[in-house]
């Protein structure tokens, strides 16, 4: 097998910072060490490579565990492939994704499982996993939960919005969570009252309002953390931990944060969109605002302040993307004149690790805690880590090298995912990753993908490490 | 007309305790006088009644705004007819109270009113409204919600419980909220997420716990208090206040209490029962448990000193009994060996007044604010005040002179509800009726019912007085 | 005795909005009746005045709480005396006063109640009180406390600012707390953490600011929130009750209304300066910030609205004014290059009422809490109701017959306080008093002052009605 | 150097669990290595010594950042010296302690560091650094903090409690925290209203309560409630962290809590007494009640589920001893007749480590949680990470093998602390330190203490590590 060392570099972990050299064989990291011990020379005595990192930082690959790569929704498709989708990953740095399968209602999360595995396989630059989507929750796709646990489908996803498509009511999610209680699965939670959301959107419509800046009014903040506390009461009659969502709403944070004072084993993400964009965005003029049609919805740009607070004091535990681009040109245009028939999703894949980076640089966050919410909570939330989310004996070789220093400016000019615009368009970030290598392979180097589809391999997922 | 005097009574408001003589000029006080004034004097002559109440309370005579006279629940119906429930009202001391009418799903809220009109009319012993049970949320329906309250029906009942029979969702729901912010009109909710304990119960049966005592297990407190929470919620969104009937749950106090602190329309009213019973009655042998069956049910004990704090804090604002008698023969025992078939409710309506009056003795509450969770306060809450729930100049003449010294030992062989069993058997407790005058008319006095079915009339009631 | 009749106004109290006639007897309120009752006409036979009110509201006197005659401070006096400042209250529809006995170290509390009950004997324009404000906590005094109560000084003031003038510690206010659980007293607090803002004033002069506007920065929002929760901790564990006096920091608020949420005795005011006043008029140029020098200060903008919300939820319970003014020629301009030795007060007596009115008309509260805030609530605090505060048979017949349509423009030019300027000069306002009646006797009408120095009376007051 | 070699076992630590070798060169770690990868072959050729942890825990050695070795105390000494307590705490396999230099009122900062230096040089059996008790906030000693930041002396603590002794007032306090925003420092503070404390003693005494059991009750949990609440507001005046040491109350932890959910910078400390022992003991009878007494105090035994539950989420962050021991025998029997006279401290420098693991075991934390409050956060907290409280490459080599199914009965009879009790006797724990290495040194092996005295190092410490 090949051995890379990576020497000089200040390795960043959830946990420590260390100038430390890493090695590695093969697909893995076989051992830190102390540069002055002599152990990376002597183990770099017939290495195939030797990165220097001098001067730049050393991380885990990112755990990106929200991703829709050609995902159906409102008569179309996610415009990412998980080919196209996951380089773009490895170009930001993100070497792991947990994407979402979906079962058809009327058909079994079997079914629907072995068609997500069918786009994959074969396609990927970087390692995947999925979550379920349950389309319906009855007997049989109940008792096929613990099967999917099993096989490494450990956490199952619920919707309290979109009635109709993938709603679930509260008794289903109920079922569900007793069964997350039982055989260790995690309930994911989009947490959006979508039956009042329903009645507002038609009340809108009917009012002329069909601009894609009513799309964040009719998906109102107290129905967010409506949903969300509800979704944790729930969790509670079952015994059952929840994870929700895309949180956007500061109304919602407050739930998630009152439940944990509680001792609740309530988790939730963000993404970077409700940190760096706002209803303004949605207001631009000339129907540019549907390049922000997301649900849960972007919020007033006060909500922003508190997000960055959640991510400090852990009442947030996770950032991922929700990456699920739609072009503007014949996707989101599909809702001129209608917002609630604009495909919802936006691409983020790619530059997850910069914007979380940029909050370093702006004092939001420390470096270790980057790391955490991009890379090692994900990863132990959903039954990666240690494998995957840091970088340690054992571990995956997923290790990017990043110059904190270099400054690029985000445009769907230079961007790599598949959609032919970009939220940031113009927006100048200060961090650049250089060198990224998934499971000891080299994929991205001096700005060159050196990757190959199929390299990424599916990821058997343990449960949730959060749960005592 | 005739003239009544009460000469020397302590006359107990929300507002004040007044050694005062009541004037009263047929169905109207017509001016409190200072006993040393001479007022009263000049007013007897000629009075056709002069009461001495020296010693006793004079009081207003109690509103009790939530009973079900005859209601249809489960295949059978409430005991009480609209003539034996007014009777034991006033029994009690509660001269009006606000019953349900019920619109059955397919027919108009006209209609179900019409049929509530016609059990009640001719029939009572004291004054009566009726609230509207909405079945059905509708276009329909909405739109005659603005014609009742025109009629005086300015209040409306929707369910969160009991799916497939009084259940609407939360579309439904937000829908009657905006109407009712729109008119003036007062939601009034029952919440418990019915969907949820459904499915609770179905597993509970399947275990084989078919026992009275299950039916508070299921009926978790967790889902009192998320029901609460998204009423609040949805009634914010509808920019509504709402009302939240028989809160039974600390839990859901703490969020009743939670919205009160930010400025929020909430209102809550909990019952005798839930200050003095628990599950511990619940739980008692031999199907005796039944008799303690209701909906939001009875809570461990510790519950109650919750609940009496939150009396103090005006977090709850009303007392009413939710009074919905069923006979332990041959309608409570619909539910032997299935607890999801016994008959919801309790008896209550005669024993409120004096259940509360134990409160003050136990220093639980002050008298002025005994008077102001049992007769002002749903007086005001429901469009009645100050014609009902105070004396002062130009309320109809409902008044009470209480004993506050009597001792009096509750009882199914004493009471004047038509019901086989007291909640309360064998309890004692302090203070009594001893005289009640509903609109001028000496209904009990000297432990005899001088009224008579026809006494009390229809109530067209104004809009809740708590909105700014 | 005179007889006095006061027909067809809207009778406003803090529980009832009623069309009634007010019959008055001597200095007492003899009845209220309802106008068609013919009750008023044969008592108006023979009565020396019939006041028509139609129109208009008859309302309880005012009742405030907090004032500061003549008081030292700094090396001056408050520039009203008992005779001025009583006079201007009645002019604002104000007809009791309880003001601030002083205790100075060294001395009895007795020798400070006779200093200042001379200061007040044969002077007042309306009827006043005093509460006693404890210059030291020591063995002696403590014994004092439970004389005073027994001859209606059933107050006590104490202070957390101000080390080495009023300030005692924390073991003093507990003992003192502690006596007043046992004699039914009631302990007022002015809170903020004066040693800890004594090291601000001191580290602002020394960096040269010296301007009225650091007064308000040295004097930090978090330190009244801070002095508010540890004085609501010792009263419990003293189990006693108390009043935080002119709170106007929102997160002051926020401890108040937490203490409440669990059940604690803990009450508070605010005055209309923190209502309308802001850092902002502190800020105004040229020395004119002196006029708006108080403690607790003015706060930013954003916390009024919190205030207002404060006073509709209850956590604020009174409004008083504060009153204690210094002209600014002369006794501000003391503080010319050192903000710390500007007086602290305003003048504010004369207008509590009508801008509190302004509230009603801007929507913020209710009549009937307009009638609580100022003069139900304050009384039943200080142990005056219903002698004051009401209109009921047996109350003293302090009266104002008020024009909620008039408007008045306030001004230094026309107000009738001994002091040199206003700090609503120029506001305008809607609502004005007409008529003022103080025991019976009509002090002012028609734009006249028609009362006389002495008049006002010693009330001797009962202990605080708020406690169980 | 001397080489060693760790193997087999499972290295655990904040943020790892890890079949992994530990190599070490000298007194450093230089590497962690997969053991498949014969890294750890080829560096133990040639080592000194091979441990092998098969089936046991390799942990960061314990730090202890709350030790009183040699105090003086109410006229007597901590009966440990920095030899007898620093072998202790190795036996228990704590490697670090952060023990408080005194600073004597009207001796400078630096002759107080001086005089403990001088006590632990050459003393200590594993390393130690020093936080400082000022006694005393002047002009010079605010100065004086600047240089001892520089010297390592990074962390100062102020006193609520003891007025007259060590008590700091707010001022002081406020002062001292600025000082701190500004150069780094970290505040340490004994949260209790010594004021309000010294009367209830006093008052207790007078009423003859002189048993330990009152301990308890005068030292009020509402009043360590009140000083942390106080504490954290004027940390955020000055713009400074603050640590509360030995929390004890749920009340004070509900403050610290609410600080942390608004983002502000304060975190608390509890201890394994806390934990485990309550009032329950402190009411042991013929004085036993006195080896329980400490400040805070013991509190009634539901406190214990709250501070479990702080530590699960945060909100306690460390667990440190307070370790500060008195013979029963001389020392606690001083305060016969008299609870305030009995020396205030408890011994538990040794057992800290296994009184968590026992934590571990009844399923209250996870395993990495353990080693995060015991080694990581400690360090963290006090400038020492990495170089303390974890295993990675450049760390000292301070570990510890733990056997985690070893069974241990603590008692007097073996404990090697210099005090002739324990808390503990007879209790029975699971888990049991095997091996201690301190800097690369065996120092515990085969129960035997291998150490010398002088072996520890004192620590130059760098600043908290969490502040952004």
């Amino acid at each position: 097998m090949s051995r890379t060392v990576i020497r000089n570099g200040l390795v960043i972990t959830a946990a420590d910072e260390l100038l430390a050299d890493v090695l590695i064989d093969g697909e893995k990291v076989v051992a830190l060490a102390a540069p002055e011990s002599g152990l990376a020379e002597s183990f770099a005595t017939g290495a195939d490579t030797v990165l220097d990192a001098t001067g730049r930082y050393v991380l885990p690959g990112g755990v990106d565990c929200h991703t829709h790569m050609e995902l159906p929704f409102g008569g179309t498709f996610a415009a990412d492939t998980f080919e196209t989708g996951t380089r773009a990953a490895a170009w930001g740095g993100t070497t792991t994704i947990v994407d979402f399968a979906v079962q058809t209602p009327g058909m079994s999360l079997r079914e629907g499982l072995d068609a997500w595995q069918a786009k994959a396989d074969g396609q990927c630059a970087i390692d995947y996993g999925f979550h379920m989507i349950m389309g319906e929750v009855t007997p049989h796709t109940l008792k096929e939960m613990d099967q999917l646990v099993g096989e490494g489908i450990s956490s199952f996803k619920l919707f309290m919005a979109y009635p109709g498509v993938f709603y679930s009511d509260d008794g289903q999610i109920l079922r569900a969570m007793q069964k997350a209680a039982d055989n260790g699965g995690l309930i994911m939670m989009h947490a959006e009252n979508g039956i009042a959301i329903d009645v507002l959107i038609e009340q809108a419509l009917q009012r002329g309002e069909t601009d894609p800046r009513y799309h964040g009014q009719v998906r109102h903040a107290f129905l967010e953390a409506e949903a969300t506390h509800r979704a944790i009461q729930l969790a509670r009659v079952a015994g059952a931990p929840v994870y929700i969502v895309h949180l956007s709403a500061a109304e919602a944070l407050a739930e998630v944060a009152r439940a944990r004072d509680n001792g609740v084993n309530a988790f939730a993400e963000t993404c970077p969109q409700y940190l760096y964009l706002s209803t303004e965005d949605l207001a631009r003029p000339g129907f540019e605002g549907s390049k922000y049609v997301c649900s849960t919805p972007l919020r007033p740009e006060q909500h922003q302040a508190e997000l960055w607070k959640g991510l400090r004091t852990n009442d947030l535990s996770v950032v991922s993307t929700d990456h699920c681009p739609f072009c503007f040109k014949g996707q989101k245009e599909l809702g001129l004149g209608d917002f609630s028939k604009i495909p919802n999703g936006l691409p983020g894949v790619e530059h997850r690790m910069d914007l979380l980076h940029q909050g370093v640089v702006d004092g939001q966050i420390s470096r270790k805690r980057w790391i955490e919410l991009a890379c090692a909570t994900p990863a132990r939330m959903f039954g990666l880590y240690p494998r995957k989310g840091t970088i340690a004996p054992g571990s995956d070789a997923d290790v990017v090298i990043y110059d904190p220093k270099a400054r690029q400016t985000l445009s769907a000019e230079t961007h790599h995912m598949n959609v032919d615009y970009s939220c940031y368009e113009g927006k100048t970030v200060t961090g650049k990753v250089d060198v990224v290598l998934s499971r000891g392979k080299v994929v991205i180097s001096e700005n060159t993908y050196l990757g190959h589809k199929g390299h990424g391999s599916f990821l058997k997922r343990d449960t949730c490490q959060y749960l005592v």
